[in-house]
């Protein structure tokens, strides 16, 4: 029954800039809870060597996995290798590995494998390779940091290639509910329910359309039965205000350890 | 030509969970860029009291301006404005001019303006109000400290309110080149122009499509002239590797001060 700890580490200028709109921390996101595994802060920083080295060192301390995205191609912008090595403090070596497979790679494509493409087969000393069945150039593991690309299909890749490397944690189980009770006219309520519980988290997520309003609210937690509970309570509790509550999935995550 | 520097907190346990796609990020992001403000830092983090006070604490020491969203609405997982009032020792208290707005709001609407939903009028004590017109209960600022709404339709609308309170940067020029050419081919060209400016960055970002590939280029920096000149530098080098370059649009951001 326990949750490894998780924090993402989001690189990029151009997500600061506004011009890219992320997409990885949603991917990393389903993919953690997927597996019970509990993403607990993301940051998102620009491309430079200082702000890279201090966010993985204090990331890498304070969670039991890391993950990063961009930084990790041919061009002068790509800094991420060089920083995750000097935070470590090893020398970036050139991978075996990883020149082979960008040699095969580039095999017949009319591309020249020139310095620039050769610099993605640059790894921090001791690193464990993750491979990308997309555009070959990998990611890799340097103790709990795991650094991949930033172009989403990639990352996507990327984690279903890595996912046999990470722990398992515990089932985590989640029931949400649909309700067209506003959220103010549920909180207090809810507010009574998510006390008699310990470990148990309600959410309640209010939307709008034009003309219409309602509330999605999430009961959350490691015990299936509390959250069964609970979930009929939040039911009981919409109807005792005249509304109807109408229970969306059961969504488990995770392999228990 | 300064560039005040921004941080923005996203709270909400249902980004981290991967139940809520961020869009609140993207939209800050152009939101500042076009106005001259340089976005340096986005922290994502769960709705727990000491990680919200501990960020608003580090972030507002660290950075011009923060912007944080989510957690001020009625329910019970709403402990934004709690936490914010903490970090900044002072008190919360019921807002007259945010009651009254609330007042109005809930006034034939057929809904109860209960205790839940007065909550949305305590604000920490000496905190200016950010309109919100699209359901009333209103944001803040508290020392450099924005605190905004989740939901991004009222992030957005919230954004426009206080755009009068916000400083204004210099104008950030940018321009965008597209190109068939790969990011690998172009790698190191675009190092040397970048080499030749101060203040100026070259980012670029490779796509892919079925059978299609390219690279989009973006020069950016406060010099107009510099962007203009190594813009015409990108497209040389895209020419001379036997590509061709498009330059898609300039645009500028911010007022001068």
């Amino acid at each position: 029954m326990t949750q490894p700890s998780a924090a993402m580490l989001v690189i990029g200028d151009e997500i600061l800039s506004g011009r890219t709109q992320d997409k990885n921390i949603n991917t990393l996101a389903q993919f953690l809870h997927d597996r019970g595994i509990a993403l607990a802060e993301v940051r998102v920083i620009g491309d430079t060597h200082d702000g890279i080295v201090a966010a993985v060192k204090a990331l890498s301390a304070a969670y039991n996995l890391v993950f990063t995205s961009g930084g990790i191609g041919p061009t002068h912008d790509d800094i991420t290798t060089v920083a995750v090595a000097s935070a470590f403090s090893v020398n970036v070596i050139r991978h075996p590995e990883a020149d082979r497979l960008l040699v095969e790679h580039y095999e017949g494509t009319g591309l020249d494998y020139n310095d620039a493409r050769q610099k993605m087969a640059d790894i921090p000393e001791g690193a464990e390779l993750i491979y990308n069945p997309v555009s070959a150039a990998p990611g890799y593991r340097i103790g709990n940091v795991h650094v991949m690309a930033g172009v989403p299909k990639i990352f996507e890749a990327m984690l279903a290639e890595m996912e046999a490397m990470l722990p398992k944690g515990s089932d985590k189980h989640r029931v949400s509910i649909q309700t067209e009770i506003g959220e103010g006219t549920l909180a207090s309520g809810l507010g009574i329910i998510q006390n008699r519980y310990t470990g148990l988290s309600i959410g309640s997520y209010p939307w709008f359309k034009p003309g219409q309003y309602g509330t999605a609210v999430v009961v959350a937690s490691l015990n299936q039965d509390d959250v069964d509970k609970a979930a009929l309570e939040v039911l009981d509790l919409i109807t005792s205000l005249g509304g109807t509550g109408t229970r969306e999935q059961t969504v488990s995550g995770g392999n228990t350890v």
